[in-house]
């Protein structure tokens, strides 16, 4: 398992099983000088706390983040930042169903083939508290990306059927409502059909909308590391999604180039464009228009409803997924969309640093 | 530009610009033994050469191979494999246009923005002449999968809103017409909506589906590298792509856990799935099933309607794109998904060779 | 700062300033099965504890590692395995003085130069605390190479001019003198010469020796990953050490061809080599003979004696160094060089495991 | 074989065996706007051509240099710059003999053992040959260098134990004799000590130099990427190189802090060092001061006087390597030593872009 870092320039390395000691990050790359605390870290920490509403697990965890390493004297000193979250609960108990059968939907076969062995305790590494470390490395790089006037800003766009109105949107009510959708009707329909899903034992997915704003023209390397393509791999790495669109995404396989380019115009020695079909990049990089992605989310595997399935030594069972278990993901992953988003921005932003020599003369005073 | 290698394992650089000398690739990781020729690159190759058919670029050129290094009597060495394709075609005269406006829908604009400078000749490194490079280091892998049974078929799903009936698909009928079609009634009614496209002086986009075979569980590592998130990321590099999803994809967002989750079930010792709605992974690591993910393409960005632009110096003029251009990407880009796609599998599979101590003990001969 | 990581397949990250909360590593990539546990780490760590001798910092650390992930009953999982180790000493008053004059021979001006900020604490990042995290993970690789019979073995060869006689050398007594000599007398002897020479408020140096054994031919990447080029690395990047030499080493300047080659013969089937210049490798692999390099080590830069040096604000003052500083760095270093030199090993044994297309086909039971 | 790649921001990757049709590199992430052309990446690669003098290899190549890709209009644009070299001579004829026996001190062997194929013609990918390939990338590193002031100049220090006098120590000099040699009468003395191990049948050794000046302080990445362990990677990579040391060296050993430590002090605002022991380096990142290590250079392996040795099949058997051989590798290795430090220092700059915000906020304006 190699694969636990992300980023090139803005380095994170993520540790931890959902019921081991902790779990954390290193973030290694990040420049000497922006201002972080633990402040800074927390509050985004805590919109994916679970246990705040009745659509998320009831696992009491504080998730409390405390900075290892990297920061003196309320500054980074460019040596990597390590924080660490506790693991509060851990209640192996709880989850001695699965140390002998593989959950529909969940990585516990897979990881039993990859590695013949596997912490069973909660999903162990492939458990969604895995993401608490991304979020608290998110929160460092939008922090930096603050510094440079860009904002990341995830929210739910649909869930359970019921999508976001785009003429109701409203970034205000992202945060008012437990659902992070930034539409209150929508969010009270899509409640109650989380509600019916649950009362069925069930569970609802739905899609969480990005957008970036602020960005300059130009970020994202060619070729491999276009913006978009990292951040599809960012976005798919967390692992309830199940696809990623930029811009018009899987609707521009079905216009016409004239529909769906975007024209280019000249204002007050500005160059804009007359719309925006291709979601903020061109050719991989940033076009200096808002970045606008979206991510599908599948509905929470864990069930209480029956479900077939086979036990570790091969025998074929029937399971229904009792504990604390959010019937949607989709609002908890709101946050982590973000985080990831913010990091592949930062990442590329270091990245794009030494595009030109006219950038490396002003960083060496030439 | 940073970006020009794929893969950690079995990792891919790439170079060349669509009018420079030459394009090419090397391929740094292959292991040795592996029996591999230029008759093992060419047919792939020519599966995206241009004019081949009315829908695909008139420019003449043979694309021919050349591998370079890393091959000794007809078998791979382990040494980096070298691999070039000249570019014959350099009539930079052509493209003069170019030089002075930012073409709509294509990177003219975030190139000159990034660096200060492009290479106007042809899109230079944002040309789709650079997928060549990409498909040769494709069939590399190709070769080194078909070793281990695996097998990547991509096909065009959807042309101009013309969908492949999933009744009628044939993987021979892929090869037998120009659109990589696996059904032969929907290919000539995309044919048909082609041309009337560009009799409109525009072009068309559509959907690439693309499946992979014969995979063991447990290929993709976990957190940031899952197979899917690598995938995505290999399949949103490629220019035209707006779009990745798997299995269900964007439709999981609206089903329910008991209808999206696959149950398990154990037959004859082996565990297989009741469904396949994942797409073929699990926790980011394929589930032993068939993979099958989907890339959305956008329709052509050259086309020639006259659209809305500015010149480099900030004058606001329209612009027609003449010249030698598709008016649907997606049949070309049918082999470059299926390259990206066996480049992320053949990484996958040697980065999972050291996964567990005991396949290091049968590689050591302990 | 982005070199905090070490190694492409066996990955280790270190963290942690010297009077921080904690300094640690994450190892990712370790392969899953692993009999692992605290009680491999520690023994290795309690080596370059201080305070063990009059010859060592007074400093009062228990230096106890934890395992925060990676492990589950008793075997490592495949996932990363973050350790940590607390700072318990964390009276930065003692430390004041360095805050506002740059120490000789230490890193204080140039990481103020570089990062524009420092923590200044007990010398940050730069500390040879930091050390303790590379020992923690070696410990780890050590485990992994003892499972294939490889054995890394380092010792103080020569210290303040006095040299251990190869005809006395000894492994065992290497364990018994608190110099890590393995050569009783010449302990005997450098421990007078660095008793003298802290009695003048001065410092001496010394040369470690290594040894790895049952190494079997091949490991190493050839090009610019050769096994002795990463073993300079690994050891060069040891804060205090100043050279490095494999085989016959700068010797090898001196002889002739026909002096410095190994020839080879075969016996019962196995190749071998008629004497050893090469210190066990040939192209930057190993030859299958016992692996033989040595690192030179500055004298520690913080004396008592007065020395020239500026304030940070630029004002020409003397400095002598006081507080808890060993007279020596060579016996401590020696397990860090040993540490160094297993996680180099691993990172190459996991690196070869696929550069065979016969050895994948064993791990894929082909 | 992962290992052909060197830096992490101006990324070198190289292809080529001895005998293949060519050998070349490709540098990705050399920043736009550098002015290249060929005719700066020519000179470098003659001053290592073979057949230069009596005391090099009499190989008639051209070794001509083609840009491939990344230079447009004069300028580097970003894109991945590929450079080729054809090789002219390929009479495999010539090495029939190496086919079937391993050369004492060549990699033959390893590169058997590691593969199980091995492309025997000339050495193949480990012959010096390759270094071709780093020389046409480090001339690139020293154009960039150039830009900011800074030049590596390497040297022949010592060969067949003749050194030269640091007293008559003349950088034009260097240049004009064919040993490369920065004091005539040295140069003179150690041809007539290579003639002499010549008419014996046998081979010479050496050292080389480097002197790296124009550096500002703060170049190097803390921990694992420091300076001195970069570029002891990037010299010991080098087939012959067998020993790095950076300052006093292996001679630190045996100083006493207060000899080996320099001092500071403040002159006109700026800080200087009294001495300078350190080779230039503090904690691993530039001081301010010159930069200069010195490499070991084994004798050249391939002697005529008769060794023992055995066949692939397992004979014992003596072999006198005959054929085209430089009795000294040190001149040649001169320009490969220099092209190394350039591409280790060029990767270094770049990476150092991104360690403060305030360096970062010049790039963007703020």
């Amino acid at each position: 398992m190699a694969g636990s870092t992300f980023g090139r320039y803005f380095r994170v390395t993520t540790w931890g099983e959902s019921h081991g000691v902790s779990i954390g990050c290193i973030i290694d790359g990040c420049p000497a000088g922006l201002p972080l605390g633990e402040e800074d870290i927390q509050p985004m920490l805590d919109r994916r706390k679970p246990g705040q509403s009745q659509f998320t697990t009831q696992r009491p965890e504080s998730d409390t983040v405390r900075i290892l390493s990297g920061v003196f004297e309320g500054k980074t000193t460019g040596a990597p930042i390590a924080m660490e979250i506790a693991n509060l609960s851990q209640r192996s108990a709880d989850y001695s169903q699965i140390a002998e059968v593989f959950r529909p939907g969940h990585a516990d076969f897979t990881f039993q083939q990859k590695y013949g062995i596997r912490d069973y305790r909660g999903g162990g590494r492939s458990s969604g508290r895995e993401t608490a470390a991304r979020v608290a490395a998110g929160a460092v790089a939008v922090k930096l990306l603050a510094h440079f006037g860009i904002r990341v800003f995830a929210y739910s766009e649909r869930i359970a059927g019921v999508s976001v109105n785009p003429e109701h949107f409203s970034r205000e009510e992202r945060d008012r409502n437990k659902l992070y959708m930034p539409d209150k009707a929508a969010a009270i329909k899509a409640a109650e059909a989380i509600a019916a899903a649950r009362a069925e034992k069930d569970s609802v997915g739905g899609i969480i909308g990005c957008l970036i704003d602020g960005l300059s023209a130009g970020l994202g390397e060619p070729v491999f590391d276009k913006f978009d393509a990292k951040l599809a791999q960012a976005v798919l790495s967390i692992g309830a999604v199940k696809g990623f669109e930029i811009g018009e995404g899987f609707h521009a396989a079905d216009l016409r180039g004239s529909e769906d380019n975007d024209g280019f115009f000249c204002e007050n020695g500005a160059v804009r464009k007359t719309s925006d079909h291709s979601g903020g990049t061109l050719g991989g990089m940033s076009d200096g228009g808002q970045v606008y992605f979206r991510a599908a989310v599948k509905p929470t595997p864990s069930i209480a409803k029956e479900q077939q399935t086979v036990t570790t030594d091969g025998r074929n069972v029937t399971i229904s997924v009792h504990g604390r278990h959010d019937p949607v993901i989709v609002p908890r992953a709101v946050v982590v969309v973000e985080a990831m988003a913010a990091l592949t921005t930062a990442d590329l932003l270091l990245a794009g640093a030494t595009s030109r020599l006219s950038a490396l003369d002003t960083v060496y005073g030439k």
